[in-house]
């Protein structure tokens, strides 16, 4: 199977795929679930997290506004996923900022069987035992690349995707690089939270590569972003283009766009 | 009166729509409200949504990320509404998908007095008794039609509005069908919950009517949907778009334009 | 220091902003404090806030769907940024509204260190124990003026900054008048939440003048405002264009706008 085909296979299907996510971006990630072709649910009451994430084909965990009620929702889900055999995508937003994130994150790797964990640098390098600098939910001065990828998917014992400038995803032994993307994607809010939305779409369809799902995803993603960037006069603009640029994905020429 | 002028009557006094609704789409049904002309206030503590219901001109309660706590205020704002004679409209979303959606809307029907409930096929089916199929909150297989918003409205007392490709909203004798929208409100997230928001901006100015003020809603809605698709490039530009012809919609010429 | 060096600040150090705000506007706040070139963080939890808001170069606390858990969560992070020197800005969202919005706002007020205060004139009026009409959270009937501003500031304590068609901004002595802006702005949801967010942007390089601090952000947001206007057909494109506007602020240029 190819890149490409996958995402045909996501408009095809249209696979439901259960968000637990933050505050600030569950509209977002919602219209990029839709946008690429797959159909998103919010839900987090503990009353409905296992029917629903049993019924989904993905299940997204996203921390970026975190409260201990939505976290014990988050291991309910999870665990329900988990004996489902539903794919499970951890976002660990702010891992490193409070010891709070990062117990958490800790924890929700340690407890579940996570798929792929999708953060920037330094959340990642927090939760594979190295230092990083990290400012609210943004990683400082870069650093990561290859390396990064493939210690934390054997430390954690998932696929690690390491989105920057260039995204690396690892399961450990092999590592893809990703040159696709756009400066403007760090002006916007919640576009780490979309790429993992979106991780989840490619999970759903390609449960059983999940290394191939994660980079998929971050190919289309960053595509989106490009063509998105060409009419955008700033954040607010490529922002509404972003969606465009989803929704415009074509999957024949697709494969041939990743960098 | 007519549509057109009850849409004037609304620009004219500003009428203030209480709404609790979900964490997804609050700013987005804020931000139609605005634009067709009314005031939204969101407010779900318990301190206060007494309060604040007995001042509004209309409540709108939208089960979308439901929780206990949230329920229990939509209860509170709910019966002060009832007392005070202010409209409610109920968006069950999710109705049928989880045992727990489908309970609280049933108990919020029974218990309160609702002025119109507004969902997809699958939803008011799932309420009104019948079988049918739901992927997370989107309606599977279409169905409804003209017979499920009568039977609905009979079983459930109360005008019902069943949205889909055609729209039929019904008191349990009359149906009035609005083919009024676009292809595109599918791709964008709670463009149905903005549907129920913008009932609420009708009942607000026509509490009286409640089959005139769904039917008067869903025309608006279906002809902001019309003028927004006709230079969108996808469902980003179109979400924008919306907000924009909702501004625009002509109170002059607004009757012509109905379906 | 003048404004275009203040914001040539914001875009250097790229301060991080904690915000403690409500689920309407959390998404819009975060992307006006990135489109300025500061890094928004929202975190509500009580195990983390503290952490966070001690490390944060200001603090935002927005009451807009307040409920007691996240008021605890902000006395919490209040007092937090108190010990640490992190100037605190609050608005009071439906200050007036309702008894709740009232009484904590006053007990934040009374309780921690409030740098600036930004609100309607209804919000202000109400905390500064004049007779003001409120809708849901707009204003109703204007007032306010530079007298309001004078009179809160002195009665509260803190600098005031009352948002309008001109907005007032006060330190009990002086009084400063923005009359940057447009009409537009009140056809968009949280847009004083984005005011509001953007002038913690501005505490956080220009702590020790919270006056010239509140003024400046209010000329920058009307700025931003009058430049997306340019274009706009109504409060969608508007509010797209607003973020864009932000992003192109020109410090070299930007203190000639000022009106």
């Amino acid at each position: 199977m190819s890149a490409g085909s996958d995402l045909a296979a996501i408009r095809e299907r249209k696979p439901l795929v259960h968000q637990i996510t933050n505050f600030v971006v569950m509209n977002e990630t919602a219209n990029a679930t839709l946008a690429i072709g797959a159909l998103p649910v919010m839900a987090h009451a503990l009353q409905e997290v296992e029917e629903m994430a049993s019924a989904a084909s993905a299940l997204v965990l996203n921390i970026g506004t975190l409260s201990d009620e939505w976290v014990e929702s988050m291991f309910v889900a999870g665990r329900a996923a988990n004996r489902a055999g539903v794919p499970v995508v951890l976002d660990p937003v702010g891992a490193g900022a409070t010891s709070y994130r990062t117990d958490v994150s800790r924890r929700l790797l340690r407890e579940l069987d996570i798929a792929v964990v999708r953060g920037n640098s330094a959340e990642i390098a927090t939760l594979a035992g190295r230092s990083a600098e990290i400012r609210g939910v943004e990683a400082v001065g870069g650093g990561g690349g290859p390396e990064l990828a493939r210690e934390a998917a054997r430390v954690l014992g998932t696929v690690a995707a390491v989105t920057g400038a260039v995204d690396h995803v690892s399961d450990g032994v092999t590592v893809n690089a990703v040159a696709n993307g756009h400066e403007l994607l760090g002006w916007v809010t919640g576009t780490g939270c979309m790429a993992t939305a979106i991780t989840g779409c490619f999970l759903a369809v390609r449960g059983d590569d999940p290394l191939a799902a994660a980079t998929e995803a971050l190919v289309a993603f960053g595509v989106a972003g490009e063509d998105a960037a060409v009419d955008a006069k700033g954040p607010g603009s490529f922002h509404v283009a972003l969606y465009d640029a989803l929704y415009s994905l074509d999957p024949d020429t697709f494969d041939s766009r990743a960098r």
